[in-house]
């Protein structure tokens, strides 16, 4: 029997994939964790692929990796797409589809299945990546290709043994480490907002609490003083700020295949990080560094969301944003607050708003004021030659 | 005698201007009025410039005037310097000094004086425009040639008879149409938060209130549903906003000259309306116009705040910034809460997520599986084939 | 029977379509000359077309359209694809498409069929401008989806009654305004060049010839004093050019379909139009105009190329082209010579290489050594704080 | 007596400085030959340095330093001014500065003297990166700040027993690695070309020659089969070019200071191998590397020109650069003609035209005429949305 890998998530849609294709093929369940699963819900999501027939099930661990290889751009970059997202989704679905064609080729397996429809943004970005890194490998789709009910599916399932409640979740939630999105029946018009319940968190605490968020070279490294990886200070600052309900929003968006899309999101530690990490650069980087950098992880962040991840581009804009973060070391004090947050400041050696230098708006200790008007005098230079040639009749 | 006209604001420095050029020139006081002040503050300054020794007094209502020639074009590019700062005294800053040079020659002076420092931005923007629009006007700044200590300005003006009480306000304010800044001793450090009584504005309201912003090619021309002029349009929304305490932050970035500075601001009405116009475009501009107008909409709040508002460049970008606002037409719903805001939607005829065309996530209706494979297949094709070409041994 | 327009052009593909349609639909030819052919030549591709079987032909004299609508932005943004390529053939098509939908709609056309394979560039062209524009209007591509050989084509019109002489050229060539292309064997590897036969043109003169190009606003008014429409003009300096084969290329870039491709050109008129242009814009453009142009007009190109020439974020771009071109006025000389051509200089009232206000390298008259001092220090001012932080030990 | 390092050229400028300041400090005369210089060249410019006094005279050999600090980088780039300018002068005299100011330190010298004029762009170069690197260190400026005329200065030194020839040569000629800039009377003005004559090699060879280029991860490291560290090579590929009288040009463009600035140059390897470079990366990279390559670039030249080579984002840009060179390896050959040259074409094992994988123009071998229908049908979707949407009455 040929051998597959299926990308099982224990959903409705791919439990149909799993029990349909064990007929044809010896499969291989997989589930790549980037940062949205308990102990207890992998081992919910094992018991689950057996029961459909597969012949082995696996869950990887990919959360380190996740951060290593894309979150950790996305932080340098302070990439929020359309100024908004932080491409929680996005960005999980690259590493998703890395690590399943890496384990599809370990395995020798001809085929790789994945229950995405016709309509999104993840089919592209699934195809795409397996077909560059495993082009011998097939791929099949039965989600796509017969566009099934959700009833036909809760049918096939049960004349194959399967009869488990397919109950449809009022919300569809996917959660992980750069945060939650959430879609439901509003967000697929343009002007309902999400209602307080949809949301994963509730405000829990009122009282204004401080965090002290530590970078090392861009890396957030500590939290409250306490070090550790940086994938698992990011769980703990989501931890902190769920209490009160902070990072939601909705983000609208172009979708790869064209359309416009609109998707609700809770990620706090996502952006409470960025922000936290933004402040930080305008103290310690120039003024060029700031343009430039926002005008390649904006780019980042495009071509990630459309699943570009292995253009080669992508390594040359991370080379940039690595180097950029060598002086991004320090602390920022963030202030958690209902439903939002603030900034207090930063302590940096690498501050380049040193009193020493000149202070903004107070007596200058750096030039003279004769040195400033010579200073103006020629960087108004063009403009003025410029105003005096056209200005003659 | 000679004409001279002084950009003055009613406060120590242009005072002791006013006062010690009065023995040297005839002195003719302008203030430009950029939306912070009522018509008793006015009437004050007017009073006062006269007891400084003045030959006239003159302010000019520059409200709509700044409105038109950068308000509106920093709402076209949702332009927030580092992604956080309005621009509120930058912008201002421009069409005051352009409206005084413009006064300065139609009374025919031969000397502008203003009373900015030799530390900061205000220097350059007023000598460069100045310069450049009267290059033969000669421009007198004895705040920035002298370097004179509050106590020696103040000794003076009560040597000439001037005995005003000067005290020193602990935070500086400076107050507009597009925003409110605030300076003070935590300013000048770079972990050190504004407290809340520092910001003009503070929480009066707890219940939340829904604002209907409508949007005509980009310009915001109705509050709930009734019409006006953008600009009385934007004041109308900061009264609204002002009793939920909402926009403010703190700015750190660039100066002109090369060092870093810091400043609170509350900018309410900047804020909703730049966050409400960028939802409308989300959701009526291809992906490419949401692109190159992020970039060029950035330099342009650079370039303004550098006081290179002149460079015909900037005509330019206004050029492209009007024609991308063609279709940005629509009605954008707010929620005002205490301390911020969330957008609940729009709705426009213009509006490019139709489901007409397809939904994101659901059923596609534009295109069958296998168009959606072809494209992935072509779409994908450079990956593929670097990746190909690149891993033969 | 149902009515077709076909986009004729002669040759043996589009041939062969007009005679297998005309059996199932009531064909009505049409090719658009976008400057490269002679009343003779579509004289003769008239008769042609009626002896394939066709209800009417029609040729379109689109060469002031193109001119206008693309060539015209071309030469503003001095768009050169890949630094060399002046888009010839890109742009052509684009305008073709459009005129061939516009005319399909107005005789109520139900098909539009084209002669385009399926790998190159052209299908993508005329596929979207056609789906864009006439949604309602079915495209039919009968050599995209028969993939026949030219054997069988000729057989099929032999067997059909039309015994015409099919001979294939050694190198395919697009004749068109804004140049030619070549294609032919050598062009199909990387590393040969086309032998100089393969160019329309060869080297006939040998003495230099100065020509005289007078811009206004950015579009060629006049050569050598004759004034005339821009299009004639650019007729009339190709036909100059070409005695000194000038404008020979090799382009080598990304397809729409994510390969590379590699095709020569000649474009005399083309390359000569822009590389004067630009000097004129050194001389007439501030630094950051030229470097926004820059920017702009290369995405323009690529966009172009690519056939999305009716995303609307092209108009915007367009409008800051017009808008840039305000003071491009003025003469060019430039000398022609054997395969090459030097620019020699400008003349132009809106010169801002001006020697009152200072020459390069000469003793300046615009400001004093101190006043440069002053510029230099706080110029350098936040590399020299950025410095001094980082190299605290 | 306090020591002083001067930056000395033997020209009649550094003269006069070094006769004066020797009256008044211990004087240490330092030249950088950045690839101008021959070993007597260097000699000469030994004696006449001792002949004005100074204490002791050293030249640096920064060839090797000038290629991996610079040149590299601007080949990466393809960096060519306003499209034109190879950055010649630019570019030596950052690496000038650094070398004459780590000398400065190196011997503990107080003062550093330039002889540049306060009109042009060198002055900002040297001021700013002896300021950055050396804050410690004053800088003496004779020249601009006294404005001798040069029968001034040939007046003093002949008082001072210096007895030399000052003739001034009708040009004035920078020589360096990368390039010779002329300036003359010509280049004053904006409509005059350079005679044949003021260019530095004149005409030799008729008959065309064709050059191998070979480049490993972008460096030059083979001219015709022979390997040497790309800064010898490129002096090769100067000397084999010469005899044809290829590379010159005149480049017109913004000073540092805000004039416009025009100068020609005769650059024949600087050109060829950025050409040839940039081929061979059309071929290697894909479409995106392309395009932001060349965005980064732009303003890397534009930084590198105005002397802002310590900005830390000049890293930045170089870690994406080195990061994009990664497979760019292969062959170019270029034919040498007279007055200009044309590229042949590339191999490369990393070439992405690969008839592998369908090829322009042909029977595409890669996919389907379905599957290139549905690509293009959702790759033109966003338009065609846009156009429905807006056309609705």
């Amino acid at each position: 029997m040929k051998k597959l890998v299926i990308a099982y998530s224990g959903g409705l849609d791919t439990s149909y994939c799993a029990v349909s294709l064990s007929k044809e093929f010896d499969v291989h369940a997989v589930s790549v964790n980037t940062g949205g699963f308990t102990k207890s819900e992998i081992d919910h999501i094992e018991r689950n692929a057996y029961k459909m027939g597969v012949t082995t099930y696996k869950n990887i661990d990919a959360v380190a990796t996740f951060y290593q290889k894309v979150v950790k751009y996305l932080i340098f970059g302070n990439v929020l797409k359309n100024n908004t997202y932080p491409l929680s989704v996005s960005a999980e679905r690259i590493i998703q589809a890395i690590e399943i064609v890496e384990y599809a080729k370990s395995i020798d397996a001809e085929y790789i299945a994945h229950g995405s429809t016709g309509a999104g943004n993840d089919q592209v970005r699934f195809d795409m990546i397996f077909q560059t890194l495993a082009p011998e490998i097939q791929i099949v789709t039965p989600i796509r290709d017969k566009k099934l009910s959700r009833q036909e599916e809760i049918d096939y399932l049960k004349a194959n043994g399967i009869d488990m409640s397919w109950e449809k979740a009022k919300y569809s939630v996917n959660k992980g480490l750069w945060g939650t999105s959430v879609g439901g029946s509003e967000t697929l018009t343009s002007n309902k907002p999400l209602p307080e319940e949809a949301y994963p968190s509730q405000l829990k605490h009122a009282e204004p609490e401080k965090v002290k968020l530590t970078f090392m070279k861009g890396e957030l490294v500590a939290i409250n003083g306490i070090e550790n990886d940086p994938e698992i200070n990011i769980e703990v600052l989501n931890n902190l700020a769920k209490a009160y309900a902070i990072g939601r929003d909705i983000h609208v968006g172009d979708t790869i295949v064209g359309i416009k899309g609109r998707v609700g999101f809770e990620a706090a530690a996502a952006l409470i990080t960025i922000k936290a990490h933004h402040l930080l650069e305008k103290h310690t980087l120039t003024k060029w560094q700031l343009q430039h950098k926002e005008y390649l992880a904006s780019f980042y962040g495009m071509h990630l969301h459309e699943g570009q991840y292995l253009d080669p581009v992508m390594r040359n804009i991370e080379a940039f944003l690595v180097s950029s973060q060598d002086k991004v070391s320090g602390d920022v004090v963030v202030t958690l607050k209902p439903y939002h947050f603030t900034l207090d400041g930063i302590t940096s050696k690498h501050d380049l708003m040193n009193a020493k230098f000149g202070s903004y708006g107070e007596e200058n200790k750096g030039w003279t004021p004769e040195e400033a008007k010579g200073f103006i005098k020629i960087f108004g230079n063009q403009n003025k030659i410029y105003q005096q040639v056209n200005s003659e009749p």
